[in-house]
């Protein structure tokens, strides 16, 4: 590993249950999201953002949050996180016991006005009650922001922009703060860029980077991100989640592509590659859909034809 | 872009027309070959694959290569190459006029053995009448190290076995030396670890990357590799070609995954990426499977939409 200077442990964030799922037409049953995130936790992953607490006239895919939080089964080192887009599900999120609740805004003023109907500053100062009523409590808060390397109403998304919404998210009191590359836009300069930004005005080890592989270009806008010190990353077992603006499209990067790449730099995860690779595999199969993780599905087909004849080509 | 020290000129080498469309199970009709050929010159791709001189009883596939180099239209700043395994091939390669003839073997001692019945060193001794013949021709001769990352066979590769196959290439009188990644299976510590040994015994601006996205790595892996001073890389529009050994997994990375990158980190490559987008909607229609690029099916997309509404949303 001749040149590169890289975190040497890295967190990484399981979106799958509920950014991955949240994106599917159908909504999944509970018992199935019961054990889909208990063998992600069950994997090592040290972060399963299980749950949103919102609308079900809105967010169909995610009624059963209650459900599926008090059926699951708990992992000491595993912190459960919920989406929560105001007090009504704050108070559903503290009742079901989360560890962590996610606040959320976008770094694109267009994007703000199209999706909640206010500017970026107004929706975070709605999440105030929020985040006071987390530090309360006791449970971590994480700010996430969405658009950070393009929008897909205004395009160019500027550093300073981002910058900006992290400081607020700071002033809110969040533990922790999200740079989602949400339509999967970003390059790898161009993160590295946004992410020294924003490190500027918040501490590095507690900013985290969101990607989705729409363009193919998630696993290279990690290696940039941890070339600049980041050290949390989201992904999502077998690349659950589409991209809702474009049929076909990949959504967020698998986690499988990025614990295979974490792995080869020798950087520890505590997480199990194989067992996440075969929990992606049990989710495509329980959802009807084809595995959208890369190196999950070379490792299936490789251990798929190892046990038919151990001493083939292991291709 | 704060940290990174990029080439400011990138080659991208097209490989769909012969390593892609090779993998194809059934034959593509020469005059499918022929407007791929020429898209892709028109694109600006300075170097194109365009044919393989092997046995049509071995690579039926591949069989046209005469009819194919006769009909295109040569473009003035592209180089044609061919695949030629003996002084057969090599005729017909110099009587198809050829720009540059493609000799080959790989750093795994196993793999050798298992394809071609002979050593590595064997190997690279039997292309001496063709380098000769090259040289006397004036045609450029490229030698390409497959299964450089690892091997199906023997698994790991160490950087030394490359560097050996590398020095004997540099005495056949290469003009150029890829090192491909055949399984797709290296990551982007090993690969610069092996580019870095590599350009102890060979001009790091004649070497060539060749990636396999098989296990999603193919982008972060040249990333790394641009980090590392190298400027050339194989590409397939589309995606083409899968992996032989697993099926439905993911062969050559796309030329649109790869250019895409290139063009948002700012590096120059004379290539037009929407040409080229087109062109892997072309070929995978007329082939009948789907684009196997992630950027060239967002572009698409987003062009379509454009197209429908040009109001609106331009994810």
């Amino acid at each position: 590993m001749p040149t590169m200077h890289l975190p040497q442990h890295v967190k990484l964030v399981e979106v799958g249950p509920r950014d991955g799922l949240q994106n599917e037409a159908n909504p999944v049953p509970p018992e199935v999201k019961v054990e889909l995130i208990d063998r992600l936790s069950a994997a090592g992953l040290p972060n399963v953002e299980a749950a949103a607490f919102v609308s079900p006239r809105w967010v169909p895919q995610m009624a059963d949050g209650a459900e599926v939080m008090a059926r699951i089964r708990r992992r000491p080192g595993t912190v459960y996180s919920a989406l929560v887009p105001n007090m009504k599900g704050m108070e559903a999120a503290l009742a079901a016991s989360v560890g962590e609740v996610v606040v959320f805004s976008a770094a694109s003023e267009a994007f703000a006005q199209a999706n909640i109907n206010c500017s970026i500053a107004e929706s975070i100062a709605r999440f105030e009650p929020v985040a006071q009523a987390a530090k309360a409590a006791g449970v971590r808060l994480r700010g996430s922001i969405s658009c950070a390397l393009g929008c897909p109403y205004q395009g160019e998304v500027e550093p300073r922009a981002v910058v900006d919404v992290v400081q607020r998210m700071a002033a809110l009191g969040c533990d922790e703060i999200d740079i989602a590359d949400t339509i999967g836009v970003g390059t790898p300069g161009a993160v590295q860029a946004v992410f020294e930004a924003a490190a500027g005005v918040f501490p590095l080890d507690r900013l985290a980077g969101h990607f989705h592989d729409t363009y193919g270009q998630a696993l290279a806008n990690i290696l940039a991100a941890l070339q600049s010190g980041v050290s949390a990353f989201h992904a999502s077992v077998a690349g659950l989640g589409g991209c809702p603006y474009a049929k076909g499209a990949t959504g967020n990067v698998a986690t499988e592509d990025v614990l295979y790449m974490l792995e080869g730099l020798g950087l520890r995860t505590g997480v199990d590659l194989r067992a996440v690779a075969e929990t992606g595999d049990f989710i495509s199969r329980a959802i009807g859909r084809p595995n959208n993780s890369r190196a999950g599905r070379a490792l299936l087909a490789k251990w798929s034809a190892q046990n038919a004849n151990p001493t083939a080509c292991a291709a």
